[in-house]
This record gives structure tokens, sequence and C-alpha cells, in this order.
């Protein structure tokens, strides 16, 4: 894998990426999916995970979701909502259509002070993760942040699509490997060839698994690993502050050469992204050449009102009883489900299902019982290797999942007796 | 140009990009920028075009903002902020993270059906045009669009950065050539060379000028040429509807090799981004395989809360009286102050200073005399071309008006003078 990505054997044949093809192999998979009403859902919130359907076949029906990445049940919090809707009124703007190097609303400032002191980081915030992750890899290709010296830029396999995306930029300007899913001993040979080599990851991982950030960090120790991961679906679930799975590992002092991309929405609650970094340098740099920083990319007034209500609520005793109330139903639901995520604390959980049309078959039933869940095949997960993707969060009830994990221990059940 | 840039030719010396050599070229100009206060600006809104600053040296100060890409002066309106604040409420939610391909909020799905009918088109809404042409690149290059065909992509020189980003991406699906800016025996030579051919390039251009629609449609007509134009700053200033510079000039069905790129935030006065298409085909592909799509990248609430309100907007003669008033300012400036852009019904007009520290100094006279402007230099204008960039609104008062053309006179005058 790695060899067939370097630039050095970049051709025709040895591509970073290829739209036709995958459109070619997952066309029907999709064009299914849609026709079972899974994919293009639309609906309206209720309490808790509840959503009432608004268009389609089910149209009128309550589900249960399951799809929305909200782990701590922020995203309908009533201090958060207010805290969009007062940000708008105070601000009688919603958004300012010009480059956050020019023109900033005064709150984007004390959103990033405040996020800086919970995270311990300077923090700036963007409209997505997408974005934030998009601006900063050319910025780490180019070496500046290395005293001078490009880094070979080293790709997790399955760093987020949104990383992945940009390896053909990336190799404009560096040399680019991708190694197999958390090899550290790839990593480490990579490190001994190469004076500076940076390493671009996700946390948490969101088809499942994560970073082993402590021997991450012995590898930033014994050779200048830079680090660049992305903890979108790991913010605010860990951590007193709620710095998130990733953060809360590392040193009190973020340091020279590691950065953290996360989510505003998700776990935090609000919408949009952030980066974490560790010096003055580093965001001196990301103010003026970061490309949703140049042009008009900025959060919305009513997301950093959000963003803000949220980060009052990560200092007070809530957070910690909402990732206490997430844990007790990732358990509940690894004591009823086996998976390969069992005991892990993180909230995703993947259903091995295998055939792209029975995950498919497999998530219509669970819908058709009230439970929206995401089914997922290539290119997101490998080819064959199709299943359920289970988010869990902190306001699900008890009731619901021990449902959730009966239905689903029932179809397991029946796929084995078929097989 | 093209030819150092073709795939054939790309190495270490003839690259798409550059960030290293881009850093070191320019830290010195945004360094001088931001010491002058003129770049990281924070303030709050006023009145009109008037921000009172929240930080610097010159906090408290009140200016007149020339900075702002709201050209119809709706970023303010009292019935688009009313319908962030509206949807907020009903939705009881900010934002729902996942990805648009699972679930939405039923109100994007009236946002997309409302701003399908106003512009004649079957438009997808994104949270910033930014992520929008990050989707679309690739499927284009896919040849999906164009009977299975992969096309020679064709981007002018000048199309905005956050399409250029993403050359190396796309010369990874199909060959990939830059072009004089607006150069059409160019474009039409690619044409006669290759069966199937996609221009990428800007409606109206961010530092001055527009693309020749006409001739353009006569190439498309001529040799079937595939038009992905990005029209951010065109929209809402022509047409009944609004429609934009780029959609009021075609035909009334958009076709099969035409799409146009539009924001919600600049003219059209909310948030956010969009994308006119012209057949189902092409709606099918784009919400499946446009990376935003298919991750968490959707627009929150707020944002299509206040685009619904602006697109009611757009259907009240309030728009034609706003497109006048800013047509009226374009002319009082143009009669005072000669530009290249003379004569455009455009809003944007380039001042030349040449200098880079001259167009700071430019920049900051201006602003301690009210008036922020933005100092543009490379790599967003050519090395020793430095200005400033005015982007004219509906909403500036005249007589505001009238004292930044003194201005900019006096100083033009000291210049010549001097030298």
């Amino acid at each position: 894998m790695s060899a067939a990505e370097s630039p050095a054997s970049a051709g025709r044949a040895a591509r970073f990426r290829n739209t036709a093809s995958v459109i070619d192999r997952t066309r029907t998979f999709f064009e299914e999916a849609h026709r079972r009403g899974l994919m293009a859902v639309y609906g309206h919130s209720g309490l808790g995970r509840a959503v009432s359907l608004t268009a389609g076949d089910r149209r009128g029906n309550t589900i249960t979701d399951y799809v929305r990445c909200s782990y701590l049940g922020l995203d309908n919090h009533p201090a958060i909502v207010a805290g969009a809707i007062t940000a708008v009124e105070e601000y009688g703007s919603l958004h300012w259509s010009c480059a956050r190097t020019r023109l900033n609303f005064g709150l984007i400032g004390d959103l990033e002070g405040t996020l800086s002191q919970l995270f311990g980081a300077r923090v700036i915030a963007y409209s997505t993760v997408m974005v934030a992750n998009m601006g900063a890899l050319p910025i780490i290709a180019s070496g500046h942040l290395t005293e001078g010296q490009k880094p070979v830029m080293v790709f997790d396999r399955l760093a987020h699509a949104s990383l992945a995306f940009h390896k053909p930029v990336v190799a404009q300007e560096t040399q680019v490997e991708t190694i197999p899913h958390s090899d550290l001993d790839a990593l480490e040979q990579i490190c001994r060839k190469h004076p500076v080599v940076a390493y671009v990851c996700d946390g948490v991982y969101s088809m499942g698994g994560f970073a082993p950030i402590k021997e991450l960090l012995r590898l930033q120790e014994k050779y200048g690993l830079f680090l660049y991961i992305d903890d979108a679906h790991g913010i605010s679930l860990f951590g007193n502050n709620g710095e998130g799975f990733v953060r809360s590992q590392l040193p009190p002092e973020l340091g020279e050469r590691t950065i953290v991309a996360a989510s505003l929405g998700k776990g935090f609650g609000a919408s949009g992204g952030m980066l974490m970094l560790g010096t003055v340098h580093q965001e001196a740099l990301f103010r003026c050449y970061s490309l949703p920083h140049a042009f008009s990319a900025s959060p919305n007034v009513a997301a950093v009102g959000a963003a803000l209500a949220s980060a009052k609520i990560h200092q007070t005793a809530e957070l910690k009883l909402r990732q206490e109330r997430l844990a007790e139903r990732i358990a509940f639901f690894d004591k009823h489900i086996e998976t390969d995520q069992r005991g892990a604390l993180l909230p995703i959980r993947m259903i091995k299902v295998g055939d792209e049309f029975a995950a498919i078959k497999f998530a219509e039933r669970l819908l058709d019982e009230g439970f929206y869940t995401s089914v997922t095949f290539f290119p997101t997960v490998a080819q064959g290797r199709s299943g359920i993707r289970i988010c869990l969060t902190a306001s699900h009830e008890l009731s619901d999942l021990e449902q959730l994990c009966a239905k689903i221990a029932c179809y397991e059940q029946e796929a084995l007796t078929a097989a």
C-alpha cells in the first residue's frame, strides 16, 4: 500500500483515488439503501433520541435514532439551543461573509479564548472539521511547523476520508506514505529512515477502534514524530473538561509537535470544528495560511453561541454525569451484543453482516421496528464486510436499547441458522 | 502554464502548489498587515455597514465596513435573522451531527425545494461553497456526468483558491490543464483536441472581473463543453429571482452540462453554499458521492432558516429595490474613482497600489479615517500588484461612500505627486 502510493511510483495505475470506480462498484448498494428508506431520511426533533419522520414511506413514524453522533446527547440541550439563539439576537446577524483574516464577530474571539482554556491548547474554530483538516495538512506538509524541514507525511490507512482526500495535494508538497491501520512497526521504520515524519490519523475511528496514543507519544519522544490526530468522535467523552479521547491522554503542554482536530458537533453538541494547537508560531501560521481562514468559511454566530453554551456545560458536574450515562449504555450494549468493539469505552459499535444487500435488509428490519441505524458498505468499509453502525449516546433510554439489542440478537441468530 | 501543470510533465519542479514558498514569500506582508490592525479584526454589528471594534488598538471605534461581501446588505436583515432564530426554536436543535446521506432536518428539504423553484435548477445546500466545490470536482472528473467519458478538466488561471486547491486531486482522476484568465481561444483549442472537456471558473471573480458566459455557452453548443462555474460573488445580484450573474444568463433549462455553485452568504445574505444542478442523474450522484454529503458537514438549522427567509425576500419587490440601490452605489463609485472594473455592474472594485507595504499603508490610512477595506497582496493577487479591495453594498450610505472616494482620490494623488 505505502509503496504503491508513494509519489515516486505514482502513475495511472497507482492512484490515491478513483472516483469513477467507486461509483461503478457501489451504485447498486446506494440505490437499494435509498429504496428501502435507509438513506436521505428527513425528520423533526423529538425528545431525547426520538425523531418523527417527515418524508418518504415511513412519514409520520417516530423512530429512535442511533445514527447521530451526539454521544453525550447534547445536540438538543436547552442551554445550547438558547446559546445559539441569544448570539444571533445579540449580533443581529447570522453570518458575516468575509475571510477570518479580515473581520470576525467578537464572539468567536470569546469562544476561542474559552476553548483554549478548557482544553489547554491554542484553539481555532472552523465551520466544519472537514475544512479544518483541509486547511491544516498543507501547512504541516510545508515544513514550517518542523523547523523548515518537510516531513514525510504518513497516513493511517483508515484515516478519515476528510484527511485521505487530500493525499494528492499533500504529495505536491512532500512525500506521502500510507501504512496499515495503527501499524506502529511500519511507522517506526519510517521514523528511522527519515529525519522528520508526521503521522495523520483519527483519535477515535468512525467505524470502530482508536489510535494507540501512548505508543505514538513514545515514538514522538524517541524520533520527534509530529502527530496530527482527528478526534472528531472522541471530543467531550473523556477528561474532566471533556478534552476528549486524545487530548486527555496528552501532557498538559501540547508542545510543538502535536495538533488535535476535533468537532464542535458530535460529542460537543454544538456545530463546527476546531483545531487544538500547541504554539504561538503554529497559531500565527494557521490564522494566515489555512485556506478556510483566508476565505469566507467562518462558523456562523449561531454555531459560536451554541459552542460557548456547551463550553459552559463542560465546566459543570453535568459533563461527568453525561459521560457516566454514556459509559453505562455502552456497558449495557456490550453485555447483550458481541462486537469487535466490546469492552472499549467508545460509543461506536459495528454489527458485522458481510453481504451488502443482507446488511441493507438488516437495517431495514430494524427501521421497521423503530430503530434507525447506519448501514455501512464500501467504500466506508471494505467490500463484502458490510454491517450496521450503532452510535450509542447518553440520552438513549435503557429500555429502548434493550429492545434494540433483542432485535439485533434475533436477526443474528436467524442468519446463523440460515447459514 | 498549462503545459507545466499537465500530469505528463508533473514533477518536483512543476507543481500545482508550494505552500512552503508561499509562506516564505508573504510572511512579512501578513505580519505588517496584522501589526497595522488590518487583519484579524473583531467587532460587533451596528446599523447598516457600521461595525464597532471590540479588540485591538482601535477598540471602541466604529468603522464602515467595505470588507464583507453582503452586496445587497441582507446579512443583518431582520427577517433573515428572525428566520434563523425561528428555525432553531422550532427544531429544538442547532445541528445534527450525521451524514446527509443518513438523517436530515426536514427544513433543509424545504429549503432545497424552495431554492430549486427559485433558480430553475435542482439545488443542494452545503455548509460552505468551499465544501460544495470540494465535493463536486471529483464527481465531474469521474466522467459519470459526461456519459462515462472522463473530461479534460480545464481550470481558469484565476479560478478561486477553493477550486484550484483540488487540482492535484482531480489530476488523479483525469487530465488537468490551466489556461490564462478567460482565454477563450486556449479553451477552444483544447475543445478541438479532446472529445470531452470541462471548464472550471468563477462567475464573478473575487478580485474583479467576470466570466464570458455567452461565449462559454457558444463553446458548449459547439463542442459539448461542460461548465462548472462558481458564482459565489454573483448570486442574488441579477435576475428577477436573484438567480445571479451566471444563472440569469443561462437558458431556462440548465441541461446536462452546466453546474453553478453559489453562496448562501454574500449577496444571498444567509450562511452556507449551494449547487444548482440540471438533472435527476446529477442530483442522485451528488447526494451519494459528494464528500460533504457523506459526512457530517450539513448546514446547521439556523443557516437553513435564514436561507428560507432570504428566499422569501428574493420573491418580493424588495430584491429589485436592493439590486437597484447596489447599482446606484456602483455607478456613484465609478463616477469618482477610476478602476479596471469601471462600468461593470459588479460590486467589487480594486484600487491598484503596487508595492505590498504601500498598499498596507494605504489601507491603514483609510481605516484610521473609519473605512475598513481589504488590503490584497500575493498570493491573492500577483506579487508587486497589491491593492485595496472595496466591496460595495446596497446598504452603504452615499454620504459615507462619497467620503471614502474623496480619501482614495486624495491618497492616489499624493502617490502620483511623490512618484
